[in-house]
């Protein structure tokens, strides 16, 4: 038996809206660990790791490994029942071929289940490995995509380039050409708003603003 | 001659919006209790029966019994050029082939005059029998119409069932099902928060979401 | 070389939204006196004069006269990309085929530089005679442009007649006709809303309702 209580229900809806459009359909994994997925998009570029971990879960029961298989469109259409202050609940039996998803609203007057189909998914378990990287940006993620939404409307791809000052992102089409600059910027008191810049030596590297304008959509925070 | 000022001109807006996804073309009567339309939609399963009391208006002169056939798309398109603080005057002449709809800005620096074609529209009216109910829900317009959309993305109808404990929504789909309850509760200090649930007896009944939906387009409030 | 510094760049980015839906492709100008732009729609029915004055610019550097053909669309795409409150500096070298718009967060942490091609575009400079005006009618431009946006739900022309009481607007369709009547209205304390009419004697001219949308384009402020 499974059952997984998220009291932050948003959270989930979020990042499905990211992952429903690279992915069609894929195996929910669940463990002791976390409640996890892997999958690669159909043209094998992106490769979509989620982890959910047991411990944020206000409530986590799962008494063996299971295996899910989900179409991410029928999952979101019914998360998108789901009001943003709810609390999501995941419910499967043993042996059964469908999963329960349960959404309370904050005063418990309203209850909602939704219960889906599961299928059957060919997946093998990919070991990704650790990598070691030679640049991390950390930076404001709604600045970050609006960068990629920006240059996308110039160029397909986007070419970051790092150095100690900042971190360059550079794209080229038909009608010219653009280049973005974000300083290294530590500030102190807002460090949800700093960009940081921690290198071994300068990278440059080429990505298709398709995948990072799918990949941003999960992290999008409302601008207060 | 008829002249009905209504000063909460927003509310003919409104009503307008979801009358006109169901009825095309229809007759307004005038008469000394008020401004009404009574008509069914084409495949003959809703039935519209709108009544504006004399005493809603803050003027009301209606010297004889009228009716006017009107296009409800057309009609929609004139008051959706009226201001939501504007008041409405609707006028017309005995004999006359036009309708007219004033608007009033609320400091009066702008007037607005429409005048529309009437349309020779056949119809018959029916009597409404008055329905004894074993069941009645009060709650939230707003809760109920998030309700109907929730479920249609599920299923094409959905099953009331009505008990003491509660309301409950119910559909099936391609994908899976669905279920919402909505229990009693009496906010005593928001009342028009509350579900209040009178009944005899339980009731079960099933309605196409479809129809729901228009339904509740004539309630949306914005959320405060 | 040219190098002007706008401190407000929303200005010309929302100046741009409107022209290029009248304009394809255009010279803008640039001589000591400011930035300008003279062009008409492909009909030939409206002029597009925008003069941007040197002294409105933070920095304004043009070393010798320059005229730069863009498209408008291309152009509009770069603008968008600059934030509301970026500072956007135009710049262009002698001779080059570019011209480069660079955009400045307010914060200086982001600068974002984008490149375009310039055209080479024929066009004769038209010379605009002063004009006496018989009725000279002020307004607040989102009361114009609302009454512009709803008449041409109606009809394809708007009547514009100017009378000493006050300006009336007049369509008719096939679905009916509509007056919109402002008053003269000298509101002393907030002379952004108020209405006044300076005349000599009654005016009325007929214009497409097209073309009105188009211009209001260029005034639309947020409403407070």
């Amino acid at each position: 038996m499974l059952e997984l209580r998220l009291v932050q229900g948003s959270l989930l809806k979020k990042v499905l809206e990211a992952i429903k459009e690279l992915v069609t359909d894929a195996n929910f994994d669940c463990s002791g660990t976390g409640f996890s997925l892997q999958a690669m998009d159909s043209s094998h570029v992106a490769l979509v790791a989620l982890l959910l971990r047991s411990e944020g879960f206000e409530h986590y029961r799962c008494d063996r490994n299971l295996s899910m298989g989900m179409n991410l469109g029928n999952m979101a259409k019914m998360l998108r029942c789901a009001g943003n202050d709810d609390i999501i609940t995941i419910k499967a039996d043993d042996g059964s071929d469908t999963v329960t998803f349960m959404f309370e609203s904050p005063n418990q007057d309203k209850i909602a289940d939704f219960e889906m189909k599961l299928m059957d998914i060919d997946s093998e378990h990919l070991g990704i490995p650790d990598s070691e990287y030679q640049a991390i940006v950390r930076m404001p993620s709604s600045e970050f995509s609006s960068i990629c939404k920006d240059l996308s409307s110039i160029g397909d791809t986007v070419i970051i380039s790092v150095t100690k000052e900042g971190v360059k992102f550079s794209t080229a089409g038909d009608i010219g050409t653009a280049n973005i600059v974000c300083r290294q910027n530590n500030t102190v008191d807002k460090p949800e708003q700093s960009t940081i810049i921690e290198m071994q030596e300068p990278v440059s590297l080429t990505f298709a603003l398709r995948y990072m304008n799918s990949f941003t959509k999960a992290s999008h925070q409302p601008l207060f």
